[in-house]
């Protein structure tokens, strides 16, 4: 079933092609100039930094559901090898596998193509087993620091956790945004909590991957209108799953990687920040979640922190 | 060959253990206060981010030498996947094998152990095949955000790289920290740069990887006095290799990791950063290293970035 | 617990320590001579082969309760790669990430401990993580073939597969042996079928792990008496999970692979074989299944096959 | 630049397509009849083994000229863990991470396609990164066991191995048959030896891969006319290489794979098979050399082991 008229008319409104030149790779992250870091900067009152990553473990968020996308297998190489002899320093060294979206990560550009085209026009044949993302590979998204904000759906509803099959509306980010009590803007990177993580941090992986509240996709002219550098969220699916449309499968993905070229975080986990954020009534803080600089890759893990 | 009587006496001085409790597994780390993390945010002017990781991909810097320690292999497990049939969203995901210390990347206290020990005095067999660092795993540093100061040693002595064989002293160090114009102080991540890897940017990765200048054994008292939280530099070795002293292999790993819990980083790209210290003259800045957690790492990869 | 005195008694009836000199590494497998593999040879009829290896997959046998014993993950490094330039061959590649125990499998001697000794006595410190095993590495086996025998105890129980609780004891395989019309003698290749693996070929992935039927602590002197060169069966855990006596976990992983030095083969699928066995009466064969010479390796798959 | 007109004559000449139906994946190996391994089987007369893999090690033939195809990182995921408490077995497990084709493998059928096509038509795209070969992936040679016969064309030219860019020729593997005093026929698996192997265990591991004695263009139509199963040799590249005819890369394995559907072997070690047979004049053999069967593998690794 090819992409219905409803689709294309969002794409239409939200489409970056072009607008960063056409050899552009890093789409909205254009955004964020020095000026928008230095206000992300000022954001900084108490010093405290709360972490947003999963550990990297191989009990995971991965159910085995999503082909080849493996929770990180950890496994030793040396265990105290003493190499130069006895009584001398021992080292251990450490390797991993891993998929690279299997945690809380980034994705990049190439990770979902359209019609045949990724972001900024290039062919999704673009994309290959040889090189991975020829363009638009995480590679260069050579760092990623701005103003965060959190908005906190799940809060500003006055729930733990948003319902199964929430899909976020551009009204709950709008509520979620009064709670915040700061306006998004230009540059920003805004990280919208669900609460749908708990499930994960509870034990139920099951629960947490699927079915899941997440993104519409009436959002992404939302974000497009306010100019935003990225979305992160702190579910597996990203966006709503399944789908609000019979038949339309992962539209936010399209929107945002593909019409948009704007990267997307997912798995992120934002409870200790909701909390930070209720506490002293700040959402807004210095993000710094520069992920790992893959050539070609796809998606990548990232350690963000918020430094509030 | 044990440990001479020389490397006793300076981990005696430098050494941390029970500093900061019995329980305690990020050492050093701990002296990254808020108040430090304030000060860090205000070194911050233009809102430049200058990246300090050097690109992931398997041409990288590892040359086989140290066993297991490969370098990244990416992989695609899917290429414009259409899971939903013709004419929907296409996925590409992407997998990697790769050490944890391949690239640029920080040690963890599990990494190293003399005399059967880890840091705080943990018995060196608490490292295991089966879980990696039962104690000071990568995990347990949740974020890695403080004040960075460039110690441009190569720029101070005047030249593009120093020497093979050059062990970096404390008057070293003091001299680059003049050029620096800051004063190194507690909480700090001192950053020194040799030039050592232009080797490798230039494609002679042998040569990158050995013989290399590096730190002095002398260099961990200096650090002590300090009180920084963490070094970093650019090279692969890290101290100066071959060592200093004949059949002392890694004091200066022992001496960090061990004796005073303090991280450790290697192979930082420093040539950006250095040629903007320089031009405006500040060698201060908000540095963002958080390594990926994963769970019992022994070391892990980091995609710093300095903020300035 | 330390083992019982009933273990360490049937330990000293089975044991092969220094039997073929202390710098053995292959144990049992010295019983297959070259007269051995002639008689072999001899049971040839028909020349049909009988695949017993299960397709190497990411859905595989494994559930994830083993931790680190990861499924096969077959990932392509480049498909249709034109390499040489437009309108020249393409070549494709590919990669795996995989447990060596994970699907059809040989145990070798590094797998299994007790006492801090591995088989004829090496010191249980031997394996590491730095080589894996030192002494009976699995690239040790160089070659693996011998006359096959089916006990088919299923088949001679008269039912589809073995209860899940069900251990095969001694006098299972006297009812099997006699299904099979011939004796098992020196340097066989005992291939014992529960019927367990209908269970994973059914989609229960779970229930094929455990519980499950296997061999019995009694049986190691069956094997010992016979001396058989190796023993394979249909199962995950080789022998009866959870175990016969309480707290005496994995005794015939212990008397099999240190006592005796005797491989043991896991996973094996045997349906087609039993059919093929059934049919014309003929339960001997000659059993090519020479594990993949990994060094150092403490387990290794195997695609063995049965030539009638 | 399109394949010559010369390969394209060649093609028409050994093209298999349609041979054994549209729906084949096996290609020359249907030729492997019970009749075939009766016969086979009647080759042995000593009962001796001799294997001819290579020791999966992580410094193997593979020099990093082949991206990705990396060589075996044999991991531990435990080492003589107790998990069941003290004094009980202790287990150690491992993983492997490997290119399929890194070391003694089979090419099989995925590996390379020409004009957009696979063997018996199939089009190249069926190859993608999400399921590997979806049509004669390795897992569909459920066994690979026949008359092996050893070409010596080193010893039959009376030197200890083949100059560096010598071609084989039709011409060569009739003297080498000649030696061989055996007379390849339909269903026989042809094992040709270089001696080029000789290089990597000498420790000359770029000198082994390139330049490389190998299999001359002309050679498919040889084995074609004898309807042999397979060809394995003792070399990197199979072929010649660099190639006999400029700009015509690969020629043999596009003639091999896509034309005539035979799997080929690659860095067989034949240096103790060549001994044995020269000893005693017998220069056929039973072979068996089943691969792994990865689901979709487009090459698998093979520990064969030629039985006298």
């Amino acid at each position: 079933m090819p992409m219905p008229e409803q689709f294309h008319d969002i794409a239409k409104r939200v489409n970056n092609w072009g607008r960063w030149g056409p050899a552009d790779e890093i789409g909205t992250l254009n955004l964020i100039t020095d000026e928008v870091v230095r206000e992300a900067v000022r954001t900084v009152r108490s010093g405290r930094r709360v972490p947003l990553a999963l550990p990297l473990r191989q009990d995971g968020v991965q159910t085995g559901a999503i082909p080849g996308r493996v929770n990180p297998l950890h496994t030793m190489t040396s265990v105290n090898w003493q190499l130069f002899g006895p009584d001398t320093v021992a080292t251990s060294d450490d390797v991993v596998t891993m998929g690279l979206q299997a945690a809380t990560h980034w994705d990049g550009f190439g990770h979902v193509s359209h019609s045949g085209r990724l972001y900024n026009g290039r062919p999704a044949s673009t994309v290959t087993a040889h090189q991975g993302a020829e363009f638009g590979g995480t590679e260069k998204i050579t760092s990623l620091v701005s103003r965060g904000v959190l908005l906190d759906v799940a809060r500003a509803h006055g729930v733990e956790r948003l319902a199964e099959g929430h899909a976020v509306t551009p009204e709950d980010l709008d509520t979620a945004e009064e709670l915040a009590g700061t306006r998004v803007h230009c540059g920003d990177i805004v990280v919208v909590r669900t609460g749908q993580i708990q499930r994960y941090l509870g034990g139920d992986r099951q629960g947490y991957a699927y079915p899941s509240p997440g993104l519409s996709i009436r959002t992404p002219e939302w974000f497009h209108a306010r100019d935003v550098a990225a979305v992160a969220d702190d579910t597996l699916t990203f966006e709503v799953f399944p789908p609000e449309i019979d038949g339309l499968w992962l539209p936010v993905h399209a929107l945002h990687l593909v019409e948009m070229g704007m990267p997307q975080g997912q798995n992120w986990n934002l409870e200790e920040l909701s909390a930070a954020c209720a506490e002293d009534g700040r959402y807004a803080f210095l993000l710094s979640a520069t992920p790992e600089p893959f050539v070609g890759g796809v998606g990548s893990p990232v350690a963000p922190v918020a430094i509030r």
